[in-house]
């Protein structure tokens, strides 16, 4: 029986004799004396063993090879002075090896290094395929660890210190509202029916409001068939929250409460609280996105009205045709970044030019608050204009302000662009600051072209701005996102819940009554015995878990995540199957490979 | 904002001016003095407004209807003695309503009572169809409560006092081993080719022991694509564990300080440690199954050996045929068990029936040990016969003893079928006794006579016993059941973690080392790069918590269960789906319906 785990043993332990349990990260012969750093999910701890004093297991510790399975009983010593390892927990301590056990051996080549003391970098395909060596390294094991470190400590606060209940919804549901991108399972013993599986559990946590369960909470996996998409996954997990007769603020109290706690718990950072808040549209004029990353200034300014009558017609002609003019004005942007990346074929003009701008115009600002720019726009410019310019934009010499000017969305797109690459080439963003941040007030809905309809942003259940009932086309609804260091990690919303207004939102996004009916008629129903005010909200826990352990991709806080191809190389799913399967379930594959 | 729930108010709040918000349970008007019971998920309070006290509130209380939903601003008051009603927590206070608002009326009539007052038995399928007004009954709030906080104390036991880690596991995978019953999920972005839904996480599970993880649970949705019986679900719900180096006395240690520190903490029982242990073979010769009652004795008597000669065809057959004769004693069972209900038509002859029997003998105990039954078998029992299997069954006079003699599987199905039911009508259950047993050591296989192969009991990943490997094919798997008063509620057992014995099972079980590598190549392949001995069970959550709540079907423990047709009657799922939806997913149904 397991006595310790190996990364536990200190100082404190010397003189007991222990049982260890764990995988050989490395063994080293020196001279006769063989160490073996053994390693379990806890840590490593030096085991020794020498034929002098552990006659009993030297040859058997000789034999062993790196990720064999060992179990090693023997005493705890102090190590001598010149072995001690300040780096490790255990570096003060080593086990002299009575006894070792083989418990099993390695019988392959290994694809890639295990241990912790190496730090090979893997290629990531591999690392996929032979995920049960990548989760051994420490890096792995550590963001496994931290995701339940995590979810436990959401858990517990809302259970405690919040009141509510965990209940689960069904993962074989019906399409969902806005249902593209389902998921579809077919039904053997209810013949030509299919099964969704969900987006999200919205309207089921909609209806435990219903039910008066008043405070619910779920983690739980949802499913996209999305195209592929840098790091999406085609499941995800949710931290899903909805409560009854709580207002806007309350929500945002409790889980700003809640975050706090958090981040006190598993980065040991203080928040300070209230977490500041945007509007949707405050963040767009002011930083070009809806989720922007606040640790850093740079703040686009908006000078349509300044260029409106400009006779730069790039200019006027943008804000003539409905569009707009907006300046990312860069402090020692003269220095930092030169002509050559901003004309056509440099750096950042390409990253303008993905985001649909035409171009970059630009003002140096020099000494004496000589602007220094192409003649076109210099000529245009009125020695007011100019200094209004350099007044709004807080413009100093040494400043390079960057133009968009076109399409609102284009130019909003292009600058918050601009605005992180040069915000972290110029060293601006503090790594170890978290900067968390409320946006509401989204609009309710917003144009789809191709279906030339309105549609819902945030979904069809989101309750209107009680000021904005006039006219629900151009309402702001009560919704409200969490962002971290630019990562929206939180959405959610006041749900509507009078059957009344629920109607003419559906109408808005032109579904028929009857085309509702058929897909929630359930929920529309339950709406009329008597629904509580209620909202709620969703934290994408991948997401969450990814920024808290320093990661750059969810897959690595992921315990077997899928490829951007939506495959898992492990299992190699999904895979094809046999027909005589698909012929039970009343379905045929009608892909025909192209030849 | 809500200052209490209402089930939370005792006379401590009296004085207090409190806001509650909830639901009209009932509605009384006792000659111009209104009374509203206000139901939230805590209970019910009492509201009261009459024109003097709470000229505000009055018209507002008259014109509620049950189910309308408010908001209520009062003072807490005593109770005057005559309307005190211990019965109820809130029993010695009611509000002064000084302000009542609306927020939600119901504009349909109730399909059903929902007041906690009422007891009205509602149909099933009324009760799924508008399931968020059955879950606001104080019945299903209560199993919804209890379910939460039995997930609750196992989570907290198994990170808080055992170490375990929480890690996800895939829904979107492949296909299982034994991969009949999967429901398979067609992707979209890889045409042709299908995720399957897990019926357990069992490969991912022994992955993670690979991987290090070392103590592992979850608790998941696993999915089976069944024949419709009593009282399965297409989704369930599973606690899953699993551990590396803890031996079957380790595991059964730890489950059972689990459950004790369960029962403890949601039924105030203490259980007494260890559990008794069976074996399978125990099991089967005592009670004639695997998972026996014990809550009541009634132990079957196998006399095989003792009737094998003898002159009744029916015994001797049976034996010279390879089955076998077994006696339930009944004590008592003369006074309650008439011969019209053992002779055919007879309701006792009807259970054996369905169980495969052709009839039941049977011989009564008189007094002075004389026997009474038919000539065949009195004639044909010699006196020393007759005492031994007075003494063996334990017979004195009263006693009803009834025969089953045939093939082995049919005399034990019908005689555990037989004690069930006499157990239960002869009261010898105490319905607050809880029994846990565990069951050990069911073979490692059995024949499928219908595929004329042997194949894996619990699946092809157990262990054999360490005293049977000289002989696989017959070979005592290490398995272990967990049994709650008739109910398995854990199936678990040690694993194979060497790639030989891996590899002589799946040909025992004719899997061809093709097929083996196509299904499951990447455990096999990882048990090849150090894997440890490892462990592990499965809760049936559904059942547990349906167990502790005293309800008999799951369905009303799980907040939207499916019906036996695998149908949610709330949301109407399975439906069709749009053939465009069907086409971009590359699949078709083949379903022709039926003229």
């Amino acid at each position: 029986m397991r006595t310790y785990y190996c990364g536990h043993l200190q100082s404190a332990h010397v003189g007991e004799t222990v049982t260890l349990f764990g995988w050989v990260d490395r063994r080293r012969d020196h001279g006769g004396v063989i160490f073996v750093d053994l390693r379990d999910r806890s840590g490593t701890a030096q085991i020794v063993s020498d034929p002098e004093r552990t006659p009993k297991s030297y040859q058997i510790a000789a034999d062993l090879r790196n990720e064999y399975v060992v179990k090693v009983t023997g005493r705890v010593s102090k190590r001598p002075p010149e072995s001690l390892n300040p780096r490790i927990p255990t570096g003060e301590i080593e086990i002299y090896a009575d006894e070792i056990e083989l418990l099993n051996s390695v019988r392959k080549q290994l694809p890639f290094q295990v241990s912790t003391a190496e730090e090979e970098p893997v290629r990531e395909d591999l690392r996929l395929k032979y995920r049960y060596l990548d989760l051994r390294r420490e890096r792995m094991s550590r963001n496994l660890q931290l995701r339940h470190t995590v979810v436990k400590t959401l858990r517990r606060y809302l259970e405690d210190k919040a009141g509510f209940i965990e209940v689960e919804t069904p993962i074989l549901t019906k399409s969902t509202p806005e249902g593209a991108r389902d998921y579809l399972v077919p039904s053997r013993v209810n013949p030509g029916e299919f099964f969704a599986l969900p987006q999200s559990p919205q309207l089921f946590k909609q209806l435990l409001m219903v039910s008066g369960v008043d405070r619910y909470y779920q983690i739980t996996r949802c499913f996209r068939d999305e195209d592929l998409r840098a790091d999406r996954q085609p499941e995800f997990t949710q931290l899903d929250m909805e409560m009854s007769f709580m207002s806007q603020a309350e929500i945002f109290d409790l889980n700003e409460a809640m975050l706090v706690h958090l981040f006190q718990a598993v980065k040991g950072i203080d928040l300070p609280r209230p977490f500041p808040r945007l509007t949707y549209a405050e963040a767009l004029d002011r930083y070009g996105t809806d989720k922007p990353d606040t640790r850093f200034a740079l703040e686009l300014v908006n000078v349509s009205d300044l260029m409106k009558d400009s006779g730069f017609k790039v200019f006027s002609g943008a804000v003539a045709t409905g569009g707009i003019v907006k300046v990312l004005p860069i402090p020692g942007g003269n220095e930092a970044i030169s002509n050559v990346r901003i004309k056509p074929g440099g750096d950042l003009f390409n990253e303008a030019a993905t985001m649909g701008a035409k171009g970059l115009a630009y003002i140096r600002v020099r000494d004496n608050g000589e602007i220094d720019t192409i003649g076109a726009i210099k000529d245009n410019l009125s020695e007011a204009q100019k200094q209004e310019l350099l007044q709004r934009t807080g413009a100093v010499p040494g400043h390079l302000l960057l133009f968009g000017a076109g399409e609102t969305a284009v130019v909003n797109k292009t600058l918050d662009r601009l605005r992180q690459v040069i915000g972290k080439e110029l060293g601006l963003i503090d790594p170890n600051q978290v900067n968390l941040l409320w946006v509401t007030d989204f609009p309710m809905f917003e144009w789809n072209s191709d279906e030339k309809r309105l549609e819902a942003i945030h979904h069809p259940f989101t309750a209107p701005h009680p000021d904005d009932l006039d006219d629900l086309k151009t309402a702001r609804a009560q919704t409200y996102d969490l962002v971290y260091n630019g990562y929206e990690i939180v959405s959610g919303s006041l749900r509507i819940y009078q059957p009344e207004i629920q109607q003419q939102v559906l109408e808005i996004i032109g579904l028929s009554l009857e085309e509702a009916h058929r897909k929630f008629g359930f929920l529309l129903e339950a709406f009329e015995y008597g629904a509580p005010p209620h909202g709620g909200l969703a934290y994408g826990l991948d997401r969450l878990v990814m920024l808290l352990a320093g990661e750059e991709s969810i897959r690595d806080v992921i315990a077997f995540p899928k490829t951007q191809q939506a495959r898992c190389l492990l299992t190699n799913a999904p895979s094809r199957v046999d027909n005589r399967q698909l012929k039970e379930l009343y379905v045929a594959s009608t892909y025909q490979p192209k030849p």
